[in-house]
């Protein structure tokens, strides 16, 4: 190919994030040829330091900065946050919807994923031991199964109440919840498929 | 918004881009926190790269990279092109399909845009006066006007047609061509727009 090698390599680079084509990668590449260089320098230099200012929270698992006062991330960081209601998402752009919502003012716990099977993830990849873990020390009253509705996201949902529930230290004094599943506002009735209309009819509410 | 500055930064740095809206940003940005880093590095350093490493071409401003042998683009510098054919285009991406397809083994000559009035781009901001000096000085016997077919691209092909036939050295001695327009291959009749399909009926060819 006729194109300078610095050209492809930042092709190749977007080439392999998610969602980027060829023709997108190729259009972002020659998009940053013509913007002034104080452009190019923040998306370089937001890339690379990412890696080395980036690290998870040691309790929730949601990302933190480091050289923060705290090792903490910014919402167990938060006193003013409800310690007795946990949230539990698979990713942290999972809670980062809640927070865009900024309705949920307790706190999170992420798991890193989902159980899927055939990709070789069971619960022993996921951050679950560690959620007990918080749920025998912290003064939790109710967790809320906050996985996605998707095949792995519900079979991960299954097997936390499972887990849970079995518990000699929690069990009891625990209330375990799941995010309502149905119709989503805006949505049509007419494409809304089977198995959602299902869910929506199951969880219907008194009006 | 509870999220460490380093990743709201690489999410707005993203969301700069163009096609990518605030939720693909959030999802290429936490999407990098999972990859190894040398991963980020690639990606990081071609973008701060390109800004060092790439220049335009002087004869025919398609990019170029400095540090080579020759201050040519690897087109330009290639001596198996056929010097007789000059394909003017747009933009360098333009150019960069044309080689994907392989078949042109003429030169090129990039105009760096169209000329597009309620811009405030005219013929002055483009290359248009080093096409003309071009033309006197090299063996060009065919210019392919390869603009794009939208409102600017045709006015910028007429623009040319007359300033080239206008100038005294080279008016008689050059043959002007344009990309034929018409359904694309794959393309349905009873999609194409009527403007399309006027062209593809002007354009016939025998058959």
């Amino acid at each position: 190919m006729k194109i300078p090698k610095s050209i492809e390599n930042l092709i190749e680079a977007f080439e392999r994030l998610p969602g980027v084509g060829p023709k997108s990668a190729a259009r972002l590449a020659f998009y940053l040829l013509r913007v002034p260089e104080s452009e190019r320098q923040m998306l370089g230099s937001a890339v690379l330091e990412l890696g080395q200012k980036v690290k998870l929270c040691p309790r929730c698992f949601n990302i933190a900065e480091t050289g923060e006062g705290s090792d903490l991330c910014l919402v167990c960081a938060d006193e003013g946050r409800d310690s007795a209601t946990l949230c539990v998402v698979e990713e942290p752009l999972d809670l980062l919807s809640f927070e865009r919502m900024g309705k949920y003012k307790g706190l999170y716990h992420v798991l890193h994923g989902a159980i899927a099977p055939l990709e070789h993830i069971g619960p022993d990849n996921l951050k679950i031991a560690e959620l007990l873990s918080r749920l025998r020390t912290e003064p939790v009253s109710e967790v809320i199964l906050a996985t996605n509705p998707s095949l792995e996201g519900e079979a991960t949902a299954m097997y936390l109440k499972k887990v849970i529930n079995q518990d000699p230290v929690v069990a009891d004094s625990i209330k375990i919840t799941r995010l309502a599943s149905g119709i989503p506002t805006g949505g049509d009735l007419e494409y809304a498929d089977a198995l959602t209309l299902s869910k929506a009819l199951e969880g219907r509410q008194d009006y």
